[in-house]
């Protein structure tokens, strides 16, 4: 069957999920914030302020209108900026079509409440868990607009849902998994870049392979210890949303919390950093709001607790190494 | 306590076994097959066939003598290649000191019979599960050599032993944690070379990291079901042993698994890229007994079945990529 999606934000991963929407066969509307964002892609089939040089698939619409983007929907796509979800949310209630899945893209935890976006969306929407889904794995935008191979999870504890949520994201160069553990997908999304900054501190300390492995083995299983202790199913920590987003985001050079965190590992101060970072990283922001999590449920997440250390206390980076290799022998599985 | 090992090898990793027991404090004798690498440890402190440029500890030994390597020794590190095993171990049987737990440095499948090495050490010095035990994790030879931060897992079915190793090998440098799962840590170190090489073949098709991230967990997903139609825990896929070894050879340039499938992907034929790799990629060969198994116990490899098909078959890599993400849509934890 034919699905209809809206999908709510312009950017570089929500104009590409609406172009694997549309190469899957849907019928797909976009809104944007911004005029110029959607005359472009309505008029040039470009996104050139996001997706510079990517053809989008014919039949793909853009509004600034979201009353116009979300009529008759059976899938609402939120891929507005983590920290701007609940406003933007609030602000398109009256004209949700009843019914329709909210399917959350964004990564990040709510500053303040530490809330999941499912959470938000929960919270704000008043809609029950089977009408929430969460799409997510290893991809960086620009590669699968150019139709490189790859893949996801469609994440709903609505089993049924996440399957319809599948037929309509899969193309011969796009696969979709189904999953009903949305806490744990979207978990390991938040929690990566933290890992990923303390990649790059590494890759900045002149280490290699090895220990890059090791961290992000490492910070998996910590990601993993708060995921249980949260509820979700440990196995999705091994998918495409736990591995596969980490590995994907603390190997590539384009990253920007890799890149902030060798920044760091290279000597620069923090506020050198800062001021060359044109975006904050998000890791730098989330670090805090997840180590409350886990301090709250009683979680040991000491690569999370060295990075904090590092960005807050002072604590220079290789006595933070340090402190992380020497600590007292375990058996790998421990707290899992 | 202080434990006496004797490294049964005097390759990069077996010499680089050897510093970090040493470093940890231990009695260490390494037996080499060569009187000039011998002699290089002996009178200069280094392997320059192996490890140009490494300084080795003070007070490690070397001998081409087995008997005087195996004299009183706690731990018997095997660390010869992978097919001459069976005919070392079977030479050393009336040196090994009766009580000595046999340690497996090895990855790989025994051609023909498609034992893992540990089964190969049980069949030829007939001693019981409990003196097996297997150090593994994703560390390349030369990064650990200089003092990067790394770690592995001590496995054997003997807590008890696990944790002396563990005692034996760790340093402020390395951190060692103890598992029971000795099948499932060799399993990982055996397929992974498999799942480099078709790491490597995306890398020559042009494709990023999103196509890489992908390729590694679901590899490391058909290991795991793999491993649990074998009986392993599938909790050891998920660290070091698994997903950190996994990494750590599909990330580093210098893998030849990768580098061979990355030729391929750049177009040369499969005797072409022979032709160019000096040792032949270990890939090349267990992939048929990895998939010989999988097939006996019923298990679907379809990254292995892909890279199989290249490699044997003459499948053009395109149709493999395509073969691979059109398969039916399914759940994450299919399988496992």
């Amino acid at each position: 069957m034919t699905f209809r999606t809206a999908v709510m934000g312009a950017g570089s991963w929500g104009t590409v999920f609406a172009k694997l929407l549309r190469d899957a066969g849907g019928d797909v509307t976009v809104w944007g914030r911004r005029a110029s964002v959607v005359a472009d892609i309505n008029e040039r089939g470009e996104n050139p302020d996001y997706l510079p040089g990517v053809a989008l698939p014919g039949g793909l619409r853009a509004t600034t209108d979201p009353a116009e983007a979300l009529a008759g929907a059976d899938f609402v796509a939120l891929a507005v900026p983590a920290q701007t979800l609940r406003e933007n949310l609030t602000s398109w209630l009256p004209h949700l079509p009843p019914g329709a899945v909210l399917v959350s893209l964004m990564k990040g935890v709510e500053l303040g409440s530490s809330r999941l976006m499912s959470e938000v969306i929960q919270e704000v929407a008043d809609v029950p868990r089977e009408r929430i889904a969460v799409f997510c794995g290893p991809n960086l935008a620009r590669e699968i607009a150019s139709g490189e191979p790859g893949a996801a999870v469609a994440a709903c504890v609505d089993e049924a849902a996440a399957r319809r949520l599948q037929e309509a994201t899969m193309t011969p160069y796009f696969r979709v998994y189904t999953t009903t553990d949305v806490v744990g997908c979207e978990l390991g999304g938040a929690v990566k870049n933290i890992v990923a900054l303390c990649v790059g501190m590494s890759v900045g300390l002149g280490f290699g392979a090895s220990t890059q492995a090791l961290l992000m083995t490492r910070g998996l299983a910590e990601i993993a210890r708060l995921g249980a202790a949260l509820g979700a199913d440990e196995h999705t920590f091994a998918g495409l949303a736990g591995m596969g987003d980490l590995i994907a985001t603390c190997s590539s050079p384009l990253s920007r919390n890799r890149t902030f965190g060798e920044n760091l590992g290279r000597g620069m101060t923090l506020e050198e950093v800062v001021a060359v970072t044109k975006q904050t990283a998000e890791g730098v922001k989330s670090a805090e709001p997840v180590l409350e999590l886990a301090r709250k449920h009683g979680v040991e997440m000491p690569i999370a607790e060295a990075v904090a250390a590092v960005l807050y206390h002072d604590m220079p980076i290789k006595d933070a190494a340090i402190s992380l290799i020497s600590r007292s022998p375990k058996p790998e599985r421990y707290g899992v």
